[in-house]
């Protein structure tokens, strides 16, 4: 078996990256991430599947947001959650990373939940830990951030229900953003009908070609007759060196106004992985308007987390199959 | 409805400030209180009350203590609890403060209990939460700390009975004090038959005469026969300008000394919010003596906080009628 | 009863040093952690022994590793834990000590557990709580670090069952480590045949004869024949100072090689507190060899903190018989 992510009869055992995944698998993720949304809406907003299992947060970069809601999936699912803050104190401490991994499995840890600000991070410690121990990638440099685009797409299906009919539009900094990266992998894999991507020569990648999506430099152009249009957050860092202009005048060739959301089809949907720019990558009425689904993504993201860290924890214990929430 | 702290029906939505609570309602919060003091001192000292639930502590001003009673009064009720700094969080990336409310709220937290150096800060966020979300106020700059005013009429209700017969007394920097302010408005809902305030009149506030109470600038006069005596913290930063003289001096004008203590009634109690300043407001022998309640005070806490949370929580679900514990 | 760690009926109440513990109790502590050890193999890796109970972590010197294993033992007993940085709180207030731990136990809280850089701190916390409050000591200054003396116990019996026939070498910086005081007086207590200290002489204690040990400067000579290795890290700051010359020549010295490892008995095992120094203290090739069991240290480690907070929270409540896990 050539994908690490997956156990030799098929089930998700670390959830590193979208790429090399197969459309069914997605499918799963998102189907038991609608059966985790009913019970976000209930009196009791939590399931006993993973109680006793521990799980522990390695930010290695900090996101409480990110954070956060791995945290409150965990706890929805009734695991114990740990969060350690890795910079500040093993490794200060001179320990290698391996070794302080090793250590927290030899706690009898089910999950690490791993953020870093080195693409590859997450496959790293997934190719290092104990059979017993699952390895979630949230987020790690410029390379994937997996969760993120499964509530993406979940939250597309939501709306849209058939991925070939679609066409999608991606604005913004691609080339360095995990979030785009990892959203085109899924858009693909779930044979969406047009994936776009739209943004200056600068912060496009180079094999935009290979990755089977169309290149659009004038936001006019790539935004017409879409289905979905998702924004990326500009990092500030961008903007120090010579990459970009001012946010002033990114906005003005880039930012999703009400005049260029008309381009789009007429119940085209608005996303945004957060947090947002306002004024930058897009403008505050078009986040607030009527045809955003920024705040549902956010609902979304703790359904589909849930999915995940159930999925990988039951194909740890060999009872993927039956585990149903 | 002009309280927007209460349901359409009369019930805890919000715990904003005592202002405009009615008495009921306080003897309610103080009536509940009662039941949970009870689960403290059992085995287990936990309920099932709020299972399932997500309260999310924002403090935006440290404070371990407060929020250690908050986190653990949750607990016992079996919420789910996360602690958010928000200051190093989001904000730092620039996403304004109703961006990150708005998300947390989609993560379907059921609870925000805010703390925060801003007066008004609680309030404006419940004025922007969803309707399914109860705000706490933990604590807002000058203005109000509605939990400690509860959990201070509490420790009274349990040592003197009958509020309209006691004479109380507060001492100290009324001016800046949430904590006074929030106690002034309880003791008069409350029936209190005489509110008085002791100090300088750089730390007393000019409208004292429509807040009902009685200003005195002499401790000796002020303590005359009172049945319950609330000192307050000297905050350290009031004494770098000129407000105050030294620490020493206001100690000799206003500390809390035996001898003074001598001048209220033989069974009079000693309160304070904590953390003391020993030798400041409150000499050591009267904080550790039999006079003082300090420390029945921290325990009073936990129960308020579970009454009010278990209330507002009550209410958001209707069941408010129903949920006893 | 001189021993303030025991209640009257002589079970365990706090658990600050091993020093006046006798052989009956260790054995009790260990065999306990016999049967959690059980538990954390199971899918459902919990017991619902302390539910209901509060325990506050009060970590004055920062140590994520050492809190983590507190916390996960606790969270494995269903207790409520809460971690509480004190030196970054209360403390900045101005607030002493001991008013802080008497406000938290006011909180109904059941057991600090207590990592300090001075010696004696866990002592001194024990000997001003409530009647109804346990302490553990997770290490003091240069004094003791029982429970990890007992889990190193725990191992050694794990591998070797019958103390009285082992010889056992401590190789390092004795003088320094709370470490080494504890696992000595645990080797004492449980009878071992032999215990070395191998070490140059700046880094031995003045009373090592008083102790029962043989001291050894020289490694090869020290190793001979030994069943168990427990090799110490060597606290960077040590080598600021004119107590050691580099860590190079310090692993020439003291280092735990394969070649030395020789010296010992073929099935010694090698043990390490962690973190460890790799190239200074031990060579890599030892500490991931075939007779390393470093890792089942941290694995037990867990187990013999659930071991202790159970008892001291059974005897806490009168129901240290009965209340086997």
């Amino acid at each position: 078996m050539t994908n690490n992510q997956l156990t030799d009869s098929g089930h998700l055992r670390h959830f590193l990256t979208i790429e090399g995944l197969k459309r069914p698998l997605l499918t799963e993720i998102m189907d038991r991430a609608e059966q985790f949304s009913s019970i976000t809406n209930r009196q009791v907003k939590k399931v006993p599947l993973l109680r006793g299992k521990t799980i522990m947060n390695l930010f290695f970069e900090n996101s409480t947001r990110t954070r956060t809601t791995f945290e409150l999936a965990a706890k929805r699912l009734s695991a114990d959650v740990m969060n350690l803050n890795i910079s500040t104190s093993a490794t200060s401490k001179g320990e290698s990373l391996l070794d302080t991994l090793h250590n927290l499995e030899a706690m009898h840890t089910d999950m690490f939940v791993v953020r870093h600000s080195q693409s590859g991070a997450a496959e790293f410690i997934a190719q290092h830990v104990a059979p017993h121990v699952s390895v979630i990638n949230a987020g790690d440099g410029c390379h994937a951030h997996p969760t993120q685009a499964m509530l993406d797409m979940f939250t597309i299906r939501r709306h849209k229900q058939h991925f070939p009919d679609l066409r999608v539009a991606i604005i913004g900094d691609i080339l360095h953003s995990r979030v785009a990266r990892s959203q085109i992998q899924a858009l693909s894999t779930l044979g969406v009908g047009e994936i776009r991507v739209i943004g200056p020569k600068t912060l496009l990648p180079s094999d935009c070609q290979t990755l089977g999506v169309h290149v659009y430099h004038d936001i006019d152009e790539g935004l017409r007759d879409v289905d979905v249009i998702i924004t990326l957050r500009l990092q500030n860092e961008r903007m120090q060196g010579a990459l970009l202009p001012s946010a002033r005048e990114y906005f003005q060739c880039f930012g999703l106004t009400e005049e260029k959301l008309q381009l789009a089809k007429p119940d085209a949907i608005v996303m945004h992985p957060g947090p947002i720019n306002r004024g930058v990558e897009i403008a505050s009425t078009v986040a607030d308007g009527p045809q955003s689904v920024i705040l549902e993504q956010v609902t979304h993201g703790i359904a589909i987390r849930m999915a995940v860290m159930s999925m990988a924890l039951g194909s740890q214990s060999e009872l993927a199959e039956g585990s149903t929430p």
